[in-house]
């Protein structure tokens, strides 16, 4: 047996429209009703069909999450905090891991949002223009994490700011041989790669302002794992003349940098000194100082722009700054300690 | 304009049923004859409604994939490994987080993947009988990660063995005052408790097994979280014989416990053993011997259960018994290895 919308209109004493916008989580309906109809509706075994409800207003309640991967944490986080806010805003999340480049351009050659979601948030990715087109063509509402576009909302993440802090912090401590470890993206990787680019171009300005000369033997640039970071330290090792520290464009870099030098004896930071950049949720395990770049606001502020775009404001830029969480990873170079001894 | 699937299909040469299989996801068409029809579909600007095609069909296409938290490594790691397989087989992810209490019962309470959903992927949630009718109720074929019901596929890791094998390795290593730390969910936590009970069990078992007396002041359940596995092994330093080694039933609670043991100038293992639960991805960083219960693997198998039910297939039970990994946490005591010399 049906039951209509009629039948949980009259058991709840509320209008059939007010039924069909508490059951589609429509905001602007009190709480108290929003639970009458609702047990009226589970009372009467009353089932909204939501494709027909689709077919009828033309919106989903659904916003699709794309992201490269998975399985690093950075994503986890990102989407946690914009999918609690799409929950709370009434919005079902449709999530998409494209990992390879084939996934990709699978997913931008077909039209695979249009009717399934309202808006996609795109987590750094740097989307091409046809990429751009296709979502657009497929009347999706934009938001991007860690990319920008015309007239899209966005999170800005000021990494160059943060390569420079993060330099800086180790050029006041005395240090003056530094390395830098970015991010590459590996093969057929669908990463996008500004951000890390941006975090070397702010530690290459700090060393310019400190009057250090550029140094191509102490920036490497490796994919962004704990084993890729074990190894890039290791390099830096077989130096001629070793770098004191290191900016590590990613915590898991770090860690791994952290565990060759743990592996060749050497004490952190007695005899070399950390900076890593993420503010991993494992960080304050190892101790490692690191810069903060807001990583669950990154998604939270993406939601909230997309929200606010589908529901006709202009697309906004939120921003943030990343700041530096001092643990203990770093410390002046020995020549300095012992000197003041 | 809109453009009609029939001039896709003439344009392709193949019939409307091939375009409309192929531009689904349908299994049995040939590569080439997909691309060709999507190659059309591009070419024209053909869209097809997702919600009508759902409409006819009154399949989805899409799975829903139930989680109590988002941000922590096992979940994303559960979740990237089920997403690949559903996407491989054509099926979108409808991603919901029930972290707290109110987000679960309301979701439970509302007729939410009524016609959304195809099928339900429940990952480490205890549901109750009402739960699991309320998903019946709307059509969703199940399989559950890390719990059981009848006529539902699951996966079952073998938490009992797993628990009993990380204590006998400590025990064959020499140890006999052994300290468990296992989990409890946290206030107003959704996360089903079972598993890690079962890791509890399989170290009583051991140690009956070895001979000790069991011994309540050993065990401790904490929240899953490196602050709590911190305080835990803090307690346990306090005890009048404090033990030598430690069970913990999460690589986190072993990285809190390891920071403590750091922070107290004890060496691990020359000082303190310790096994840990999950092999994180970041078990290797800090070198430490861990129980693998296959967390990619229980994510996959779900899956691709869930496949197979969604077409035709009865409910299937996976398996899965956890393996030691030795990373170099646990040695002899100190007593056998001075008395060794």
């Amino acid at each position: 047996m049906t039951v209509s919308v009629q039948a949980v209109a009259d058991r709840a004493g509320v209008s059939i429209s007010t039924v069909s916008r508490a059951l589609r989580g429509v905001p602007g309906i009190s709480q108290t009703t929003r639970k009458r109809v609702r047990d009226a509706a589970v009372e009467l075994g009353y089932v909204a069909s939501p494709s027909a409800s689709r077919l009828a207003t033309g919106r989903t309640r659904t916003v699709a999450v794309v992201v490269p991967l998975l399985t690093k944490w950075f994503f986890a986080e990102v989407i946690a905090a914009a999918g609690r806010v799409l929950s709370r805003e009434g919005y079902d999340v449709l999530l998409t891991e494209l990992s390879t480049v084939e996934l990709r351009a699978g997913f931008f050659a077909s039209p695979r949002l249009h009717g399934r979601s309202d808006g996609a948030l795109v987590v750094a990715m740097q989307l091409g223009s046809e990429e751009l087109a296709s979502l657009e063509a497929q009347g999706q509402v934009l938001a991007l994490v860690g990319s920008e576009s015309a007239g899209a909302s966005s999170v800005r993440v000021e990494d160059r700011i943060g390569g420079r802090a993060a330099a800086r912090h180790l050029i006041n401590l005395g240090h003056e041989r530094i390395a830098f470890v970015g991010l590459r993206a590996g093969p057929g990787s669908t990463l996008g790669g500004v951000p890390p680019a941006e975090r070397l171009l702010g530690y290459r300005e700090a060393l310019a302002e400190a009057g250090f000369p550029s140094d191509p033997g102490l920036e490497h640039v490796v994919e962004n794992t704990v084993d890729a970071g074990a190894a890039a330290m290791a390099a830096l090792l077989t130096a001629e003349e070793p770098p004191t520290a290191l900016v590590a464009a990613s915590d898991e870099i770090a860690f791994g940098a952290m565990a060759t030098l743990r592996g060749a004896g050497l004490s952190v930071p007695d005899d070399f000194s950390i900076v890593g950049y993420d503010n991993h949720e494992l960080a304050g395990v190892v101790g490692l100082t690191t810069m903060d770049h807001g990583v669950a606001e990154q998604g939270r502020l993406a939601a909230e722009a997309l929200v606010a775009a589908l529901a006709g404001a202009p697309a906004a830029v939120g921003r943030i700054e990343p700041r530096l969480v001092v643990r203990g990873s770093t410390a002046p170079p020995r020549r300095l300690r012992a000197g003041s001894r």
